[in-house]
């Protein structure tokens, strides 16, 4: 659950990463940001800000902006019905995502997470994305990301999202959003 | 046709539109930039330039640039045998477009086109896109754009591109850029 307060000053930051990175959003845009805890209400450690451009039956695009540090929790895509789930392409903008997939575990992850967490990240293929690279996450694949310092701004080129399908590794996670 | 001249001249400028909006691109990207003259060989009127993100079975994204009052000549998107046809979204970055799909003419349009090729744009219904704005043009619709005078970028969300199934008004297109 995010408080009308908090959500307003996240909404503040995001907006000042779009306009860092030079991406125009309309006033209407700007009313509807996303703010997503995932039902966790530790947002700055575990949550995701995003602003959906367009989710039609076959094509769905967004810029995500994840906070210094924040994480996008562990979770897939799976098969729905006709559609064989969701595929993402994740192209950075601006700072430095950690991406992690599954296949070879990294030595030394450039990244932590909390503490009380671990057990829910449990894929550990460590994809580097700095401004202008980009890589693609194919449906039923486990993934989750971490920005750097900085935080970072990144562009999701995918098919229909539809949230309430997505499978997370954290069973305390509630993917739709709860504003107070 | 276009000469390697003109190809490098333009990849130039298409950059300078890039970085003006602060859309970082690898270095690989950068030497693969498409300049499209549709085979008529009067670029700077009739052409287009773009770089494509990704483009899979199911999700295409590019970006396209265009310069100050070139035009991207009428064309639909017809289906291709299990698919509908491709789906395209839109969504101005920089400068103004001048969109033009099926429906109502509008009285005076804000764009001219070459007059030799008047009869190759049969769509009148405008839409004006300025930065942050969009627009989704489902499959098997007319449709034709022009930049305004600063030119143009335009990000691109769509299904499959697959440019060798367009259909363009003008019998004297060719979709597949041949550079000399
Ligand atoms: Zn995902
Ligand atoms: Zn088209």
């Amino acid at each position: 659950m995010i408080s009308r307060t908090v959500y307003e000053n996240i909404r503040k930051e995001v907006l000042e990463y779009f306009s860092k990175c030079n991406i125009k959003l309309t006033k209407e845009e700007k009313e509807k940001i996303e703010v997503a805890d995932f039902g966790l209400n530790r947002i700055r450690e575990l949550g995701l800000q995003l602003i959906e451009y367009i989710n039609t039956d076959r094509v769905c695009a967004k810029d995500l902006v994840l906070l210094p540090g924040q994480t996008c929790p562990e979770h897939l895509h799976p098969p729905v019905g006709d559609s064989p789930g969701k595929e993402e392409t994740f192209r950075c903008r601006y700072g430095t995502v950690y991406l992690y997939v599954s296949g070879p575990a990294v030595e030394n992850p450039k990244t932590t997470v909390p503490d009380d967490k671990k057990e829910t990240f449990t894929v550990w293929n460590e994809i580097v994305l700095n401004p202008g690279e980009q890589y693609t996450i194919f449906p039923n694949t486990l993934h989750w990301f971490q920005a750097g310092s900085e935080g970072a701004v990144v562009s999701e080129f995918s098919t229909k999202s539809t949230d309430e399908n997505d499978i997370f590794t954290d069973p305390d996670i509630e993917r739709l959003p709860i504003v107070e």
